[in-house]
């Protein structure tokens, strides 16, 4: 059964953990974002394909949710003794990740060949793909001037006004080799609980990905990244609000209506069923926080049946 | 009183730190040989520079006789896990150097200046400039082609066959901002013991500097790297010996007469005084192996003594 994912950092992380426990590894192809993508110190970070490389490794810092477990930060020490700018964390043995892609990308190796190269390196088997080899740069307008999502989410801790989010690149960028080809052919395809503005946006504003969204047979379900009016982790309900979505499951349903089948959201989330069916998404109500690796495993399980069942008619 | 240094590593870094116990930090200059730079994981390494300013900040593990004191190789460990080449090692803390001088220099800021940053960084308030901004290579050919110097000092551990070394970019390099200067104005200019074909020759290779070292009115001194026939570390015997010098004083003495005025050599050579004085190097007998900080200080203070004293005739 060939899984796809479209995947942010965090909140994808567990998902895929859960799915990893379903399915054999090289049946799940994750399509990840690289909207939020940076540089720090010189080399090139791409913090959620490492959140989705590193959490199907088990190597994934459980607690921060972001990193490799038993890290050591010595080298981010004396980045600050020389004044250098330390509010993006980088680990020592991360550090080795970013080493090697940024040099492949400077030798003209494109992203999606460094992303598999470093999944190979750390033992994961499925297939994480960048959304595009091309370059696309999640931007927040602020009342300050533009941020990058890092300066903004990172730096700032999202506690500045937003305006507005652009998706600066999107327009010229093609789906990296395999992404359209993956979610043709697949027998499901899976948008996990990740911000829909600035880790699932950056994915379906590159031209072709909606189109194929649309297009395939396989059933297309998600998981609702908001739970009782709020997001579950980081900064989703101010960014959706600026994009004209209610902070709600039935937001996230319309940011990928017309092609989503199914949502599922939280229990508490019961009384927005009818409003999901009203813009053509069925709503499947579950206990969607996962709050233990056992309730990812049956939150995974629980996806790929409510994607496998016929659809309600 | 204005002293000049021309330094190459590790016995440079000993000398250095014994000076720094005679005089006050900012009477003190280091000229420092940029011909065994290498890049290492896309990172520009300036080896034994970074030597000579760790010592000087007292940071330097005195053990290895380079990095950092109290150094963690994490980074390393992982980039050994992505099959990297790990033949040089970085450690985590000593990283941050390279990459603060890698972006520096990728933004088009020249090695001279990165250098007295990364100084400052470190608390030393010697002046250390490297012999030119522009690249120098030292080469050396091997009956297997030609190896940078760490690939050939530190990769294969100095075992290859020596044919011959060059100095790429010499000709077409200009001295660094402050190094003709420097000489000029000294007040004296020591030749630390470092390896006169691999550490010394390279600063010389680069026009200027032997014009300048011949038209100051400051006397110039040296430690013999070479004792008993060997040298005192490193593989400066081999090296010497392809380029037509004895491995003895008196091939260091013929590498830098007709500039140098006294050498400063051990009790186990003293066969040789009547041989320099023969190539115009006034000989003076020490124990220059220095095997102790407090040896460092006693040698430092005698080379100052040898360039104060009157000429001898």
């Amino acid at each position: 059964m060939r899984v796809v994912t479209l995947a942010g950092g965090t909140g994808a992380a567990k998902l895929l953990r859960g799915l990893a426990t379903c399915v054999t590894p090289r049946e799940l192809t994750v399509i990840g974002n690289t909207g939020d993508d940076t540089e720090v110190w010189g080399l090139h970070i791409s913090p959620d394909l490492d959140t989705v490389t590193y959490a199907l490794a088990g190597l994934l810092d459980v607690e921060r949710g972001w990193g490799l477990t038993a890290e050591t930060f010595n080298c981010l020490a004396a980045m600050a003794a020389h004044g250098a700018d330390t509010w993006f964390n980088l680990g020592d043995r991360d550090l080795a990740t970013h080493l090697m892609r940024t040099r492949a990308l400077a030798e003209r190796h494109p992203l999606s060949t460094v992303t598999a190269r470093l999944a190979t390196d750390h033992g994961v088997a499925s297939r994480i793909l960048p959304m595009s080899d091309d370059p696309v740069r999640t931007m927040i307008r602020t009342p300050g001037g533009r941020l990058t999502f890092q300066e903004y989410f990172v730096r700032e801790k999202a506690l500045v006004e937003v305006l507005g989010v652009d998706y600066d690149g999107a327009p010229c960028a093609r789906p990296a080799p395999g992404v359209v080809e993956a979610i043709r052919t697949a027998d499901v395809v899976i948008v996990c609980p990740s911000n829909p503005v600035t880790s699932i946006g950056p994915i379906l504003a590159v031209p072709g990905i909606v189109e194929a969204l649309s297009a395939t047979a396989a059933p297309v379900v998600g998981v609702s990244p908001i739970v009782g009016g709020a997001a579950v982790s980081g900064p989703a309900g101010a960014l959706m609000r600026v994009r004209g979505l209610t902070v709600s499951p039935l937001g996230v349903a319309e940011a990928y209506a017309p092609w989503l089948r199914r949502l599922l959201i939280d229990s508490r989330d019961r009384a927005c069923v009818g409003d999901l069916a009203r813009v053509g998404v069925e709503a499947e109500v579950a206990e969607i926080v996962m709050t233990s690796r056992a309730h990812e495993a049956t939150l995974a399980r629980r996806v790929l049946d409510a994607a496998l069942a016929r659809r309600a008619t």
